[in-house]
C-alpha cells in the first residue's frame, strides 16, 4: 500500500475482517533488552530488538503500537530507532497500521509540530492525545483525516480516577470526554478513544455510547486487565472496534536467546484467547 | 552554578529577587526564521538563532522555554538542535532556568522515559505536565525534587474550557486541578501551575488558593493577554510567583536582519511593562 494512500480506519477494519485485534506495544525499554542487544547500543539495540518482534508477530498482530517515552528517553539517537523501526514495519507488515503512543496535546498551532513529527517525519498512521485543552486545539490533529486520533479517556493506571472519575452534570469526566469525542470531535470519523482493560465496568459504560468508534485498551498482560472480561466489555454491536494492546508480557516475555519466539507464543495465547471470548 | 546542585525553584527564587518575570519562549519554527538561517538547514540554522536570541535577551529574561513541538518537528535533527540550544543556555546564562514546554505525561513507570528525555538528556530545569492521569501517574516528575513540574490548569487556548470549566462539586475542573496540585501533588514543594495569560479571571481564582505555587502564564503578545492585567491577577501576596512568558512576539518581533536587536526590545518593553505593573 503506497505511503499517500494509508488511511487508519481502513487499515484497521482489515485487520477486523481477519478477525485480528491484538496490538503489540513496541515498549522497547533499553535497560530491559537482552543483553546482546544490549550490547549493540541504543540504535542497533532497540532496532534488531524491535525488528526480531515484528518478525516474529507480524501474523498474529494487527497493530503495532512504540510508545515515544521508551524512545525520546535516548534523545536524537532513541528517535532515530523509532522512525527506522516504524519504517521496517511499513516495509515488512504494510497492512499494519502504527500507533504512536505519544500521548500529546499542545495548543493550536503548535500541534503541527508534532503533526508534522508523528505523521510527517515518523509515518505513524495514528496518534494518542490528550483531551484536556479541547477541541479547538486539536483541531490540527483532528483534521488529518486518514490518520486516527485517539484520545486519552479512562487510563489504565491505579490512580486514572483523580479527575477522571469526578462527577460533571451527573456523569463522569471520562464519560463526558467519550460523549465529546463521539458526538463533536469525530468529523472525519478519525477519532478514537483510550480505556484501559484495567476497567471492565468503564470500557462497558464508554462503548454503550461510543457506538463503533475504535477503542485502544492497553492494561492486559503486565497490568492484569482480563482478556474475557475486556472483550466483553469493549466489542461494539458487530464484535469490533477494539485494540487490544499487550506490550511488556508480550515483548519481554523471555530475556533469553529465545526472546522472539516467546513473545510469538505470548502473542498467539492473547490472539486465541480473544477470539475464544468474541 | 553546577549541574547536579540546579534547583529550579531556587533559580525562579534569584530571578525574582532581581524583579525578573519574563519567560522568553523559544517557539522557534524553522518555517519563520529569517531566510539567512533556514539557510543554514535545521540544526544550524534552529541553533544559531537561539543563540543569537538568548545573547540578545539573557539580561532581561527571568527563564527560557522552548516548547518541544517546534523540534520534534524535525525529528533527531530538531532534538539535537534543542539539546544545543539548553546547553548553550547552561553555560552562557547558568543562572537562567530552563522549562521544557513538552505537555507530557504517561502513566506510572513509562514516565520515566520522559524524565530520562527531559532532565537527564536535555539537562531541562522543569517541563509542563498533562494532569489528565492523577498524581499516581506523575510520581516519577513529582519526585524529581530538584526540578520544576508545572501542571497544565487553564490553559490559553480559546477552547480551553471545553472540559477545564466543568463544573465538579461546586468548582470548576481547572480549579479542582489547582487545589490537588496544592494540596496533595506539592510534597516536594516543586510544583507549578499553568494559566493562560489570556483568561485573567481565572488566573486570579487560581493565584487566590495557590499561595505562593510558581505559575508560568502564557498568552501574553501574539495572544494577546494584556500585561497589567496579568500581573494584578497572577502575582502572590509578596509580588512574586510569576513567570508571564511571550515566545513569538519576542523571537518573530523582526524577520530582518536586526531580528536578536528587536527581540531584545520587546522584551525591555514587556519587562519595564511587568514592572510598571507590579
Amino acid at each position: 500500500m503506497h505511503a499517500m494512500s494509508r488511511n487508519f480506519r481502513a487499515l484497521l477494519q482489515a485487520q477486523w475482517d481477519q478477525k485480528k485485534f491484538l496490538c503489540v506495544g513496541l515498549d522497547t525499554d533499553f535497560e530491559k533488552l537482552p543483553a546482546p542487544w544490549r550490547e549493540r547500543g541504543v540504535y542497533e539495540g532497540i532496532l534488531g530488538f524491535n525488528r526480531a518482534i515484528i518478525d516474529s508477530t507480524k501474523d498474529i498482530a494487527s497493530s503495532y503500537k512504540p510508545n515515544t517515552a521508551f524512545y525520546e528517553a535516548h534523545g536524537d539517537t532513541g528517535l532515530s530507532a523509532l522512525r527506522a523501526t516504524i519504517m521496517y514495519i511499513n516495509e515488512n507488515a504494510p497492512d499494519l497500521p502504527v500507533i504512536l503512543d505519544a500521548k500529546r496535546a499542545d495548543i493550536g498551532n503548535t500541534n503541527f509540530g508534532y503533526t508534522a513529527f508523528a505523521f510527517d517525519h515518523l509515518h505513524a498512521d495514528a496518534i494518542t492525545v490528550h483531551p484536556y485543552l479541547g477541541r479547538e486545539a486539536l483541531a490540527p490533529f483532528l483534521e488529518r483525516e486518514e490518520k486516527g486520533i485517539i484520545v486519552l479517556c479512562r487510563t489504565s493506571n491505579p490512580g486514572a480516577g483523580e479527575f477522571q472519575d469526578l462527577s460533571v452534570d451527573g456523569e463522569s469526566l471520562y464519560m463526558r470526554v467519550a460523549r465529546a469525542v463521539k458526538d463533536e470531535w469525530n468529523t472525519y470519523g478519525n477519532c478514537g478513544l483510550v480505556v484501559g482493560a484495567t476497567y471492565p465496568k468503564e470500557l462497558a459504560d464508554v462503548r454503550a455510547i461510543a457506538d463503533e468508534i475504535p477503542i485502544l485498551i492497553p492494561g492486559i498482560g503486565a497490568q492484569g486487565g482480563d482478556i474475557g472480561e475486556t472483550v466483553r466489555a469493549g466489542k461494539d454491536a458487530r464484535g469490533r472496534g477494539m485494540i487490544i494492546s499487550a506490550s511488556r508480557a508480550v515483548i519481554f516475555a523471555s530475556s533469553g536467546e529465545d526472546f522472539a519466539e516467546r513473545a510469538r507464543a505470548k502473542a498467539e495465547e492473547m490472539h486465541s484467547a480473544i477470539l475464544a471470548a468474541l
